[in-house]
């Protein structure tokens, strides 16, 4: 057998995972990541999941271990160029310090250049040449597949998809510019939207629901099956935003299908009646037919990605 | 010696050269393309042309002959899906028709594409992994090359880098869409602008030069470096609009360089200062010091370009 480990590094939590070449999982850890604690202990900490998805399993079939970063990454180097979710992590060679620790091949990736990666090979993407998969959640991220490779460009920092001007003038945005589709699409705006809707529309379900005068995106979810008005004014507002930046995203990359994943996408059906009418009056006519889909792996498209670095 | 040919076809002119592996010019023709016969007698034209720029090389010394073509184009089969500006060409397989017909090996591909090829191999964006043209004219199109390959997606499509939505409630665009970049920052809105402005500032040096009431964007130019309030203020907005697009650009593909042809390209210097600060304020910071360079090869970046589509 030959295994690949797949690694997700985040400011909370700290995943490994060990799958074989089909991507079927055989061991799955999760840990407190120790992000306050500068790159060594958290390095080290890195090195002891690997140990323990790697179990007593010959060294080897296991072919090597890929990681995913919260962060910019040159994935030819190795070296992680910042996280902010982890303290001290600036210029971090990464790479070479796992490979030292681990004595195993160590491939590093941008986290939602990584999760295209597990879509593409294991989820909603298997089987096309050319893939895009969009994260929404607290931000908009994702990444491209181009015939059978992920687009990575200067320093791997190719298809940072969130941060495509929609408006010059829009709301501030998390990257510090104005008007980025992030900053009209994610969850934070989904949410924040919700709220300043709130203190003017006075007959809706959100009312009863916001916990200190402040509604979730799930609130919102739940008054809008509920049929509010207000909320399904939100929803509509949001999957038309949603839809005009992946109407861009087919003119810009030509995919065979785009892949919705993060936490918005869990209320997807909802959206996608907005989306699709937003792509059906303004895409051009040759990319109206491109499926926009669920993404099919959850929280593990990140941590199967990873492992997938290494396949093929 | 191996030769390449490459044709360039186009709703008024049909060019042809034939060049070396370093990109020197051994033959060029050009001829009124018949454009309005049909697909038959354009591609009888077409071959001509090709052996008129062989002339007596032998055989066995030619590599093979690239077209670039006005349009969608399948680069895998040779298709071109639809050419407007020529009568009747729908679905024609170009790449096989020229094949019987000249004996040679071809390729086929999108003119803003095969000319994005053109300076990467051989102008402004030489030595680059990741390289990004942009041609600004009538509209705007481009081509993007990643990893040393030209970025094609599905049917070809990728790279429609004119039809990315900058402002959703923006001006009708040639797409049918509503507010591309091509809609604010094309040769063609630039002009609209000027026209636009002429109405309401009574003061420009542009009133004297205009024909009939209307003004070129040369004339605008013009005006602008002899320090023309109105001229001064519409090259500062069309600058803008670029960086807008540019900066985008940056963050979809990451290229080492971005190079700009096309007509409005020949007064670059002037944009260049606003472009220039629209990316220092807007991009992230690990994107600011990628340079915006003018294109090297003028108008014969697509016809080298179609060449170095047989270029290893």
């Amino acid at each position: 057998m030959q295994y690949y480990i797949g690694v997700d590094l985040g400011g909370t939590h700290l995943r490994a995972i060990r799958i074989d070449e089909q991507g079927k999982i055989y061991a799955h850890h999760k840990v407190r990541s120790e992000a306050k604690s500068g790159p060594d202990i958290l390095i080290a900490q890195i090195a002891t999941l690997i140990h323990e998805v790697m179990g007593d399993t010959p060294r080897q079939e296991i072919v090597g271990a890929g990681i995913g970063v919260p962060g910019p990454v040159d994935p030819t180097t190795g070296i992680v160029y910042q996280a902010v979710a982890l303290s001290g992590w600036f210029d971090i060679p990464l790479q070479a310090r796992l490979q030292d620790r681990t004595k195993l091949p160590i491939r590093v990736g941008n986290d939602a250049n990584v999760a295209a990666v597990g879509e593409w090979r294991f989820g909603a993407g298997r089987g096309c040449q050319h893939f895009v998969y969009v994260t929404v959640s607290t931000g908009i991220g994702g990444g491209v597949v181009s015939e059978g490779r992920l687009l990575l460009g200067r320093k791997g920092m190719a298809a940072e998809v969130g941060h495509v001007i929609v408006d010059p003038n829009g709301p501030l945005c998390s990257c510090g510019d104005h008007g980025c589709w992030e900053s009209f699409a994610s969850g934070t705006s989904f949410t924040r939207a919700a709220n300043a809707a709130l203190a003017t529309e006075s007959t809706s379900l959100l009312h009863e629901m916001a916990q200190n005068g402040v509604v979730t995106a799930k609130d919102v979810i739940t008054a809008a099956e509920a049929h509010d008005r207000l909320a399904l004014r939100l929803v509509r507002e949001e999957g038309e935003w949603l839809g005009v930046g992946m109407r861009n995203l087919l003119h810009l990359y030509s995919p065979e299908r785009i892949a919705v994943g993060g936490g918005l996408s869990n209320a997807l059906p909802l959206f996608m009646p907005f989306i699709e009418q937003v792509i059906h009056k303004r895409a051009m006519i040759a990319y109206r037919d491109v499926p926009v889909v669920a993404a099919a792996l959850g929280d593990n498209a990140g941590v199967i990605g990873a492992a997938a670095l290494l396949v093929g």
